[in-house]
């Protein structure tokens, strides 16, 4: 089956290489800074340590991915939109579509834009590009799909190539607790140009940060999910193993990029808005981050 | 009667500058930098285009208030209780002492480190340290004092020195005022670094601004106090009448200076906490701008 990867991101190149390298056939469709690098060299992964160059077609032009049985969807949230309205002529109906993208919506206005159904998965991986068409793996690899007819068939292909798959019946809870982490440390990281160590240790920052928390889960019952696990204690944690990590809104923002904080706290601010729940702590994060979003 | 100014930063020397100018036997207390300029070529006020040099007595030891009739108390809110106690030895029973300070507890804290009462005022004037003991004077000079059997006595001083004084019953509604504006504009302009006019341009900036003035409205009333005015009115004009200005802490944080965030935000949050009335905005804004503070 051709699978088509949709954005040269660190996602995108990570599964899209792990598929390459189980035998698949891979189309990245991606910038041509990255499309360019593939192209001549194969994509280089980076992983446990050691380095190799995958070959698999890429290209800058949307039309590539015509003919694939499964799509990975992998663009930033502010450009589901847009790419989505260019992969849109290439589908056929039996596409298989999966947005594998942080917040919560994505998958729903993928399908909005393609006219077809869309596997929301979320994606438990650490992984960073370290230049045109080389990435990194840094740790996990895991994704959680939401159920549908398809998703014992991608499971299926998936996971031989080393990519630990779940299917479960709350994707949908697992994405909000994957967002609400987001609305607890990126517009904070990003506003502070702090990693997330030394944020924590500022004063009124874990309340700060509890009081986004809670106005996360309130909205997340507003909108009738629930939220598997310990969010709070898993956002305890994370600034204990990972001190030394900035937000990727952080590193969004120090490189003059459009950070997703429009589909993080913004979200949580449109959502509460018309539920009428109140959302401070969220609106002042993402008014802060959007500032300097604007100034940088 | 020798009048002593505690302070020489832009409102004590503009103060003393003024007194002097009429004729007071003044005394100014500040850090050495400003006091060795003063003693060489007098204080410099700039005023309506105009400069001046005034000669007054300036010291940087707090004995040098010793046998003054009245004290204007001008240092930051952050070190009052330290430059009390260096007075208090100095001060007479009958010294008329004035709190010429933003924040609204200055007056009270001052009061219990020297023990005598602080008359409370409000300043309403706009400017800056140009340069060692060089004050400049941008607009306005009024103050508004607190009702004490001192007052009149310290109006009819004032007055004659073209310092505007009103006497009046509500001067903490006064202080609540003009602190509740800074509490709106002080913390975002520091965290953004951005002057007035560019940043309530920022997306949902003036959501937050409501919602901090909203949380100071409530606590203050909860503290027994009418705030006067139209101050929601008065904050949305600030923005156009001074859109190239930054707050004080902005300036403060610019400089690598402690600002005075913990009486103005901080001291929201801290009184909602006791009087258990929600400040999520004002927290935001208070821990965001102590990130920065610790970081510069």
């Amino acid at each position: 089956m051709k699978i088509a990867v949709m954005g040269a991101g660190a996602v995108g190149c990570y599964y899209g290489a792990m598929l390459a390298r189980a035998g698949h056939d891979v189309t990245l469709i991606g910038r041509p800074a990255h499309v360019d690098a593939v192209n001549r060299d194969g994509l280089l992964l980076e992983f446990g340590g050691a380095q190799q160059y995958i070959e698999m077609n890429a290209s800058s032009d949307a039309s590539a991915i015509a003919g694939a049985g499964l799509v990975l969807f992998c663009v930033k949230s502010t450009d589901t939109n847009d790419a989505g309205a260019q992969i849109k002529p290439f589908l056929a109906p039996d596409t298989i579509v999966m947005s594998l993208q942080n917040g919560v919506d994505n998958a729903e206005r993928l399908s909005a834009v393609i006219g077809l159904p869309v596997i929301p998965t979320v994606v438990y991986v650490a992984t960073s590009m370290e230049g045109p068409g080389h990435v990194k793996h840094h740790g996990r690899g895991e994704l959680v799909i939401g159920t549908s007819p398809q998703s014992e068939k991608v499971a299926q292909t998936l996971r031989p190539a080393h990519i630990p798959v779940e299917i479960s019946e709350n994707a949908e809870g697992a994405l909000w607790a994957k967002m609400i982490l987001n609305c607890a440390y990126n517009a904070l990281s990003a506003i502070s140009q702090m990693p997330y160590g030394a944020l924590v240790q500022g004063e009124g920052i874990w309340d700060v940060m509890r009081n986004a928390v809670d106005e996360c889960l309130t909205v997340a019952k507003g909108c009738g999910v629930t939220v598997p696990g310990d969010v709070w204690g898993a956002i305890k944690k994370i600034a204990e193993t990972m001190p030394g990590q900035y937000s990727s809104t952080a590193q969004d923002l120090a490189r003059g990029k459009t950070s997703e904080i429009d589909f993080l706290n913004g979200y949580i601010v449109r959502k509460g808005a018309e539920l009428g729940i109140p959302t401070p702590t969220n609106l002042a994060l993402h008014a802060m981050t959007k500032l300097r979003e604007r100034r940088e």
